[in-house]
């Protein structure tokens, strides 16, 4: 082998150290790559092609219910940053200081969005007068920066990519119910698209977003048992109204304020979808999203007729799936392993006995079952179901560790010894004191997640301080 | 009509202030806003849907060239832009840079990336070490900063939306192809899909790109006879390579440079649009890229059977078209005013007349053409070849006012008194020196825009200096 064929070198096991585990993935499987910016990640191809289906998928969920694509600028001057009190407390710690523009020193410094709620309060201000012009339903796919300490690929880097919804109501209630239904959108997309399970409900006043009223998150499991929030919806009341003046004449022709959200999921999900799925070979990419749902091997390539048969078989396939093929003079058990740590769904493997019979063979890369499939008009379908079938049983699968790793706990002694020794999530009562959250993360090194959409009984007891329960709450630890 | 109705109010005659017609036309169709940041634009819905429509059909044919989408950094170190000397004296007066993060000054500054070569450099150097690896074909959609002094929405803003290509190549030939592949799939849209003819050519060595060795150009000529720089192709020979090292072993393992190519267009192109087709009324869309191919008017909506009878239509049209209807208790006059200032390619009116007699009124935005549409299997080809049809007229119109004003010179008088009376171009042959082109600016404040291919006779001289002559150019104002 040629010294610069790259080679499918061991992946340190999950059992071992996962996070050496998850860098390792990142790095083998090309998705990222370390830039010369301290914490930005290079999107390469594979990593970008990910974010592109899953632009692609949600982009259209959005536009299907209303919402319009904009695009604000980069750059917040400081002074609008200032409007709105808790919103600035939470981000001015965090963001990047543009001073000079070429030689010039700025009259006012402009920081690098790190979220963009204060571009849109200003526009909306200036382009909502009427009832009529309500709602306002806009989103932009940009890139935003936080200057953060420590820094993981996709998980937590001074820039990310998102898409942030920014949305104008006329009253409190269509707000709410768009926050919601953004929420939904999440949860439906989490679980048919990614094949993630996931817990959701409002965060607590300590987590929920500088300036919201209400905060709703979609939290997924890792393999490790630790908690990844992968979404939140967030409803602002007229808070930002009041702060910005987004006003506007009623049918009565009198002046109120407007009702806002904003929602938003990023690049981390595809953190999320690697510590879910994968496996101690690599990647596992739920089908809906890998940019390869097949990569064609074939096999003694150097037979008669068999690159022909081949070439045939990916010409005929690729108008229904996004496949890769291998045509390079590697040995088909180095290809094999190269795809299979990429996390291509299914493999498809045709050689001179396969085209005899008429067949080829499919390996799933989840559970490495084998398929013999027939080459007549169904060959298309079947491949399909094969990888509905993926889809579902890695859902089933993330489904069962997760469910399996939820506890609860009555008192603060096994709250304790679960979050200490068992990797999952602890449902408990909790009086809503902040106090017993910092109190939880000092002891525990363990946030709130989220609510539970549950009633609490009249005589439950929160287990940190013992007074009455007003929330059920999941604890974890989390990235 | 109520306060908060918007009315289609008066656009400045295009004769009177043509300036002053593109910034109504820009304000009123709801293109761009102005942002709290100076220089930088908002990009509207509607405006952003052309931006994703273009980019939809470039995308395309980037991918089927076999380039791949990537992101690179928003931030470059300072010391990494300095790296290519020609690169950092063009770009650093005019880069936007971070000082601090949080409440930290950085040890080195970083500026907002104003063009990413240095960035795609330095990952190349990392990432290829072999000819297997070559050639590298990148592309991004990503927004970059240049902090102008003077700025027109589309036309010069402080940020854009741009892509920015960069490959890298084993060998000059392979580079110096896809530099020429590019341009040709930048003329290709510009004619098929955007309606507007170029001229197209090598930049002299004054306006080529910072670093390039040859810059490619596409150049429009808008309604007033001013020239815009469309889109730009880069060819880099190993200038960057040296710079940043960047080497792979070829097939006899000797250690060779890369040669390198950069290309992009911009939100700039919208600007194009705008200048070129529309007329006093407003904004002309070519059909390929309008948000709305048509608009649905419904005549006469209160009586009886109307309001369903366009719903249907509405519905049946969506399938093939990119529309819009409205059903709104404005006037149809109105209506009409404001899709027409839109730029909507193609109105359909609709009312109890042309139900009753089985069709549907079309009036083509560009010339006012009234065509009576039988309601049958053939309305969505028979709308597909208007739509055609006005794309080929846009055209047709456009290559007229190009080629009419561009003009041929021989001596320097003529030439002066072409591009100081006449909008257009002006051909004229060059001696090659930079001398001339500077005096052309000083005394005409017109600049070259690209050389032809064209072979150039013996005996001909510059008309500036009277020198022998090297190649025939292009002269003209620009934007």
């Amino acid at each position: 082998m040629a010294k610069n064929d790259k080679l499918v070198q061991d992946i340190t096991p999950r059992s071992e150290d996962f996070a050496q585990w998850y860098t390792d993935v990142v790095k083998k499987a090309e998705l990222t790559s370390y830039s010369p910016v301290r914490g930005a990640m290079i999107l390469r191809p594979y990593g970008f092609a990910i974010w592109e289906n899953i632009q692609k998928d949600l982009d259209r969920r959005f536009k299907e219910t209303g919402h319009l694509n904009v695009a604000m600028p980069l750059l917040i001057p400081e002074s609008l940053l200032q409007k709105e009190k808790d919103h600035v407390e939470g981000f001015a710690p965090e963001v990047a200081w543009v001073t000079h523009g070429g030689a010039t020193e700025l009259e006012e410094r402009l920081c690098i969005r790190p979220t963009s709620e204060v571009l849109f309060c200003s526009h909306y201000a200036e382009i909502i007068q009427s009832y009529r012009d309500l709602p306002k339903l806009y989103n932009q796919w940009v890139s935003v920066v936080r200057w953060e300490k420590t820094t993981r690929p996709f998980l937590r880097t001074t820039e990310f990519y998102w898409q942030e919804g920014h949305t104008a109501h006329a009253t409190a209630e269509e707000a709410q119910a768009e926050t919601r239904r953004i929420l939904q959108i999440y949860i439906d997309f989490y679980e048919n698209v990614l094949a993630i399970p996931v817990i959701r409900g409002l965060k607590t006043d300590k987590e929920k977003f500088a300036g919201a009223e209400k905060t709703y998150t979609v939290e997924a499991m890792m393999h490790d048992g630790k908690a990844l929030q992968g979404g939140t919806s967030h409803y602002f009341g007229d808070g930002f109204a009041r702060a910005f003046d987004i006003t506007y004449s009623d049918e009565n022709n009198e002046l109120k304020y407007v009702y806002q959200t904003s929602w938003g999921v990023s690049t981390r999900m595809i953190g999320g979808i690697i510590m879910v799925h994968g496996d101690d070979d690599g990647l596992i990419l739920p089908p809906r999203i890998a940019p390869w749902q097949l990569v064609v091997v074939p096999i003694a390539l150097q037979k008669p007729g068999v690159r022909e048969a081949n070439e045939k078989l990916v010409e005929r396939l690729k108008a229904n799936f996004r496949l890769t093929s291998d045509f390079s003079d590697k040995m088909p058990g180095w290809k094999f392993s190269e795809y299979e740590m990429r996390g291509v769904p299914l493999r498809l493997e045709y050689g001179p006995k396969d085209i005899e019979k008429g067949q080829v063979v499919a390996v799933r890369r989840d559970n490495r079952e084998k398929i013999f499939l027939k080459i007549d008009e169904n060959l298309e379908d079947n491949i399909q179901k094969i990888l509905d079938q993926i889809h579902n049983d890695l859902y089933a699968k993330a489904e069962e560790e997760l469910y399996s790793r939820i506890y609860e706990a009555d008192d603060y002694e096994t709250m304790s010894k679960l979050l200490t020794e068992k990797p999952g999530f602890v449902k408990t009562y909790w009086c809503g004191d902040v106090a017993c959250e910092e109190k939880v993360k000092a002891d525990l090194q363990a946030s709130s997640r989220c609510l539970l959409e549950e009633e609490v009984p009249e005589d439950a007891c929160c287990p940190i301080c013992g007074s009455k329960a007003k929330y059920k709450i999941y604890w974890g630890k989390a990235y």
